[in-house]
């Protein structure tokens, strides 16, 4: 059976998230049943990662099974065509080997999270970010957040239904950049927790806020109790943005 | 009676446009609205531009004039309230004297159109940029624009029911900027013909596309008649961007 890696850009808002659930629409059984569609055939679409309702995602990587060859360009413009009119988007398919999975070949994702830093509500970005009327400073978050780099027991930063076997992960990487009233924070590691991103950025717009002091959010890490952790923040304003492979 | 500019950024997919009319909501309306829960007196919002249906702004500019004085504060938090749920934010508000006017003051306005260029059709971008599927030189199109700056009677960039008193007016600067499958063309001028920037970004598009030339937009200018134009780019792309004023 060919197997095809897919590159799916979505707007969360309407779906309760990647995953196939019995409360709601979900991407996952939207891009399956296109599949459906497409092959006649029940097949699995198998993603990178996990994403809450409402997370939206420029590049999730994902692959499914087909019981038939088919060119990899007739494979993106027919899922495009059954999953009309959902905001979903197949951007890529792209036949691969037997070998290549969505989450098990993973070696590194990629989130970003959007801060609108003013007192206005969102019009165009409405859903879509995370507006905080009070200033913010970015340096100190940036600074502050440098803190979590590397291997860490991350259990403070980790829903209470979180899954994962260990609480401990290494955070590759995490940026916090300011242009104007946009604040964008961007963290790269192999796996996240549940919950992980969101508890991270919620921590850190409280030492934006000049709440919390670096200090505070070592404290936090250190403790390695969910209690210690900010407020989680809301998931409109997360993105999926990239799934990295050794090779594909 | 004290005066307040105010800034607004719109999404402007649920109105008629800036101006108001009789059949839906236009955004001129919705802060006419606003400002009469405000201080409970009729008032007029007077706009720096009149926009399509579906064309959206990051800084429109306006002014209106209430009955009493508020803090400027006061007036964009409470516009705001007022204006919940629809998608129109009061990014400012500011007295300003009684010469200020958003319309006959403004001595440049400023236009962004997106479009992005790819296959796969939109999903966190959609009813928000022009999706076009064919591979676009975004170079070419830049070059070729630049025979629109100037003064010129723009009768061929000019929608048949238009009001203006003359087609000549000056374009200030036309840019061509591509990132990845971004491509966004900016343009600035004192002011603008109905449909103007979107008959010109129909055109340059056709240029994108290797069906016109540089030649044949210069011909099409020189034309001085509608129907030489391109096909007028969809309102969903286009973004007021900014009003600029001697003072304000």
């Amino acid at each position: 059976m060919p197997r095809y890696k897919l590159i799916i850009e979505f707007d969360g808002g309407p779906f309760v998230g990647w995953q196939r659930q019995e409360n709601g629409p979900s991407v996952q059984a939207a891009v399956e049943a296109a599949a459906e569609a497409l092959c006649g055939e029940k097949t699995t679409v198998h993603g990178a990662g996990r994403t809450d309702a409402g997370v939206h995602a420029l590049a999730m990587a994902a692959h499914m099974d087909l019981p038939r060859a088919y060119g990899d360009g007739v494979v993106r413009d027919a899922l495009n065509q059954h999953l009309k009119p959902q905001p979903i988007s197949v951007l890529s398919a792209e036949t691969v080997t037997d070998d290549f999975h969505a989450r098990f070949s993973c070696v590194r994702r990629a989130y970003e999270y959007r801060i609108v830093n003013r007192r206005a509500p969102l019009s165009l970005l409405a859903g879509r970010a995370w507006r905080i009327s009070t200033a913010l400073d970015a340096d100190a978050m940036h600074d502050a957040a440098q803190v979590l780099v590397g291997r860490h027991d991350f259990s403070t930063f980790r829903a209470s239904q979180c899954q994962a076997e260990t609480p401990i992960k290494s955070l590759h990487s995490i940026a916090v950049l300011r242009s104007g009233e946009d604040i964008r924070i961007r963290c790269e590691a192999r796996s996240f927790l549940h919950h992980q991103v969101r508890s991270i950025v919620g921590s850190l717009a409280e030492v934006g806020r000049g709440k919390w002091r670096k200090s505070d959010l070592r404290a936090a890490l250190d403790a390695k109790d969910r209690s210690a952790c900010g407020p989680v923040a809301p998931a409109e304003g997360l993105y999926f943005m990239r799934a990295d492979y050794e090779k594909s």
